[in-house]
């Protein structure tokens, strides 16, 4: 039995808050049981100097934990002077999945800045942010929609994306890890997949024993169990 | 009339909600209007390498706002490779502030680390977390007493301490600056004083012109009304 | 048909080369068509801090480009300041990789530490480097059981390691990506296996379009295939 | 007594050199007592981009202490790659008390940097540079006026600006901190006023006990005092 | 007897490859003895900053070390964050000496990046890495040529330069130290020459005891034995 | 005729002012014409760490420019995050020149840190800043022999160092150049000597054409000249 009780295909209750923040063009605290995430989508009007010309636009990510949002305190990056490699490798997974949904043309030549940080750690940040950072990017659009920013009738995201772990706990799989089953896991894998389940990425890792062909087929099904429920979450959130 | 239409000596309705993080031994949500800081209080073993062996303890900040707290996106620290001065200006000023209060031989050779995130910004972000973070302080030592880190009856905290702004706005002296104010203020001065009133730390500054005495001493009328506002505010919240 | 006219099946001319640098105790110059790595293993006393006394030892891997391995010279991180946030990605992979086929308490207390150079890059320097590195690191175990620093009998290596990069090009799943097909890939995947079959780490990505779950399939037998024919070169460069 | 045998109400011998360098457009070697800063004002052509086209000049300050101007010497902080939160923290005072006599109209589209390092230091460090940077400041406009860069009617400083620390040293008010005092005191303020009285900064901070209001009416008339004197050598100085 | 057994007045065994990297415009994988050194010369269309618009090219040079080109490993600069001041000094000598030999006119309004990375090292890595580099430099200049990004008859290298090592070991001059000698060396001196005998740099040092004119005096003359070498070997390797 | 019309073979007025700053062990302001270096010697008791348990002593020395010791102002190193490689190499020469006339045996196992601040520069301002740290790295000597740190006979400096610079300048060779000498000089080359006579360091580079073996000498038999006069100069402001 896993540590939360929870069935192998049970994913922690799941919240999307829209319009937590005041300045942001669109925010949302997304929890995952007690992984709280406060993510807000920034309109800039620059693109990065690759594209300008080209009338496309861009969406990138930065992300970040609150020094005290885990166990024992870990220290700041900014007084550090650095993000760590685990920072830099959620942040580009992030901004990658999101701009697998987004059609540039349709966005035009602007820059949306998706920040993620997370106020609380329980386990799945990285999956928990792409789902809520989703919510936040769909209310800037339609922030900048209302504005004639974008034309009325662009199509900008083309599907829904959202983001599961799943992994082996006691040689059983199991869906959406919290940090407790994360630590004591034989394999970890993240998932991003679109509404209509197309796979934007896949990783997986073994932490002890490498795994079989078999296990990660059965890690795949609980995944496409899990964001399915995360999409309905996110199209009542957005009451769409 | 200032923009905010409260009377020249009106705070902003201030909320001081506890344990809000899971981790951390004592932590603090306030709100000063539509600022909102999460403070957090980390228990630490170790006290900097210069007090080590002197039996006294040590509290220490840091202080941070994530990008889109601000109208405008601001640049992520973490990612700037540094914290600017305006950082670690406030930051020094925070733990100053509650080390005034603080008995580091009752608290005993252990270090507290105050983590203060302005999660959303409207003026007053220093004054706020101070306030603040005396809430989560106080719990850290509460949680250290019921596990005999200190001692049942040791008088950790000599006394309250709080926070807050005053300026002068059209010539009038005002409390509690917004950012609206803060922007268009001829002074703006932060006030630091104790439950009994002492002064711990003052820090005025003509944004224009120079102001006079006469000036300076409403501010100070302001500030010890406000303060005093606090600390009822911190007492409830604290049930003492 | 892929620019490299090679069947979809077909890996590049792969090499390895042993004990191409005086000083390392392993060393490997690996090269998959153009790409070419040199791999050293650096045998250290000191393990991190986090596992002194424990009595196992650590794998630890560093990654980097000569400023001119590629089309265009990138900037020296060196001269940048920092490592991007690619690097540090990459360098996490391949000392997770090496990890999964060590055992920590046969190796005892002691530090391996891989650098993985790219002399030139033409696609697949990460495969290219997980490869190699499996033979340097082979080195530098039978290094120090030769002075019997690692015990006659001990078996360090409980496997092979090796990656390999797979790819939808034009619709169809490829094998071993060079430089211009990982260019115009739909998706792109490395795979790390062992000699077994068990898989170490899978990374999938959507450039463009989601893909399907078939395809990924299609993807993990190519893998399958290049992985077997990569683990039969290192068993005869290193006389297996 | 205080530890300087001086009368509460003393200043140390200050004293105000000025062309001290040879290239720099205003430079001023300020004493106060064993305190003796560099200071010089460079003209520059580029104001800030945020002011760019505005037609307003800016005035903008660094401060430094070479390693060993202290008692025990500190490290060299463009070795340690980063300046420290006080140096930040007293070149932002330093610039904020500069531009509070400054016309920036009447300055035009041109940046003053002031330079001010620390060759021996013994308390009052940032007092002593506030002093002497006015100094440098007002021969950098006679400069730029001698050579037509601003007109000769033009008023570019509108007052004289100085500053001075006080403290409460043994329960008694007293002026003008030296080192050894500034160690002991129980509060220490810095002030900075203008020549006709207006105050431009206070900075007040309790190290123990907070302070009262009355003790802090005292710091502010010896200030006033102190001030008052700083301002006549100035004068005399400048042969005003 | 020197450690190396080599007369006083012997090279080591030197090789110069030309072409051996497929990007890079010019490229020399430059050897004395088992010191390796892998050069390459990148043409870039932008100058520096205070170059633009003279009609003047530049030729600048990066340097870096293998972190196990060494007998203990080095830490990677990298991952250090910043380049030592030895990097630092080399790299700036090897750009001096090949901007001896060019003209800036001939080349024109280009860049040529020069990165010496050293594979293996064994003393000598500077004077190897000035002698490669004429290589790489020359090979870059023909690929321009070839392309009429420089003038069919346009003279862009006005001379060969080289360099090499001398010192006094066991109180004898000897010509091209290796690190074991080098390591036991009374002193030591690095000259660079032209092919005309002309000399760009010298840079000697005392190691323990200060040596004389006259000994000064025969490290030069062993100088321009092996630099008269090193010219003829590059002229070979060129095919002139 | 030189811009500064003095004689080919003439330096600069010079002076060394001893103890000119309060809490450093030793100090010396050097001037070699309107170059100024305040130069300090600080007494550390800890060695670097490879030399801990040696019995050795150890010199360091850091340099610096103050930001408008110069015609233009420079940014400040402190500022910028680092030191550039000219301030490196700067910095390692002037070590490496103290110590070849230390025994640091006869030391003991102590550091001593010399700083070298550039008040104002002239050109000059290493070859300046090598004379004066022999006078503050004596008197620091001296000040630990007072105090027994050194014992009464122990013969800690083994000769006299100074440095001087010599070019050509208009095809002839000139002794310690100004910075409009400097900047027009064909040639440029930095001796260090001892007050025997021997070559501590010798630093020689062509700016545009390579130079000759002759012109070499001319500029050697100059430095030993102006070497000569700085020894005595030392002498007499050392009172030996």
């Amino acid at each position: 039995m896993r540590p939360s009780r929870r069935a192998p295909d049970a994913m922690r209750p799941v919240s999307l808050e829209r319009a937590v923040t005041r300045h942001a063009e669109g925010s949302c605290l997304v929890k995952f049981g007690d992984t709280h995430v406060l993510v807000t989508a920034s309109l800039e009007e620059k693109v990065p100097a690759w594209m300008r010309g080209t009338g496309k636009g861009w969406v990138t990510a930065e992300y970040g934990m609150l020094p005290r949002a885990t166990h024992e305190r870990t220290r700041r990056e900014a007084a550090a002077g650095k993000q760590s490699g685990r920072t830099l490798e959620i942040q580009r997974l992030i901004g990658r999945s999101l701009r697998a949904v987004v059609d540039p043309i349709a966005l035009g030549e602007k820059q949306i800045v998706i920040d993620c940080d997370v106020l609380q750690a329980d386990g799945g940040t990285r999956t928990a942010s792409i789902t809520g950072a989703f919510v936040a990017l769909h209310d800037c659009v339609e922030w900048m929609r209302a504005r004639n920013i974008v034309p009325a009738q662009a199509k900008v995201l083309r599907d829904h994306v959202a983001a599961v772990s799943c992994g082996l706990y006691s040689g059983k799989a199991v869906l959406d890890l919290d940090y407790a089953e994360d630590s004591d896991a034989e394999a970890d894998a993240n998932f991003v997949l679109t509404g209509r389940g197309g796979i934007v990425e896949i990783q997986g890792t073994a932490e002890d024993e490498p795994f079989s062909e078999a296990q990660f087929a059965e890690l795949l099904v609980l995944a496409k169990k899990g964001i399915g429920e995360l999409v309905e979450i996110q199209k009542k959130a957005l009451g769409l």
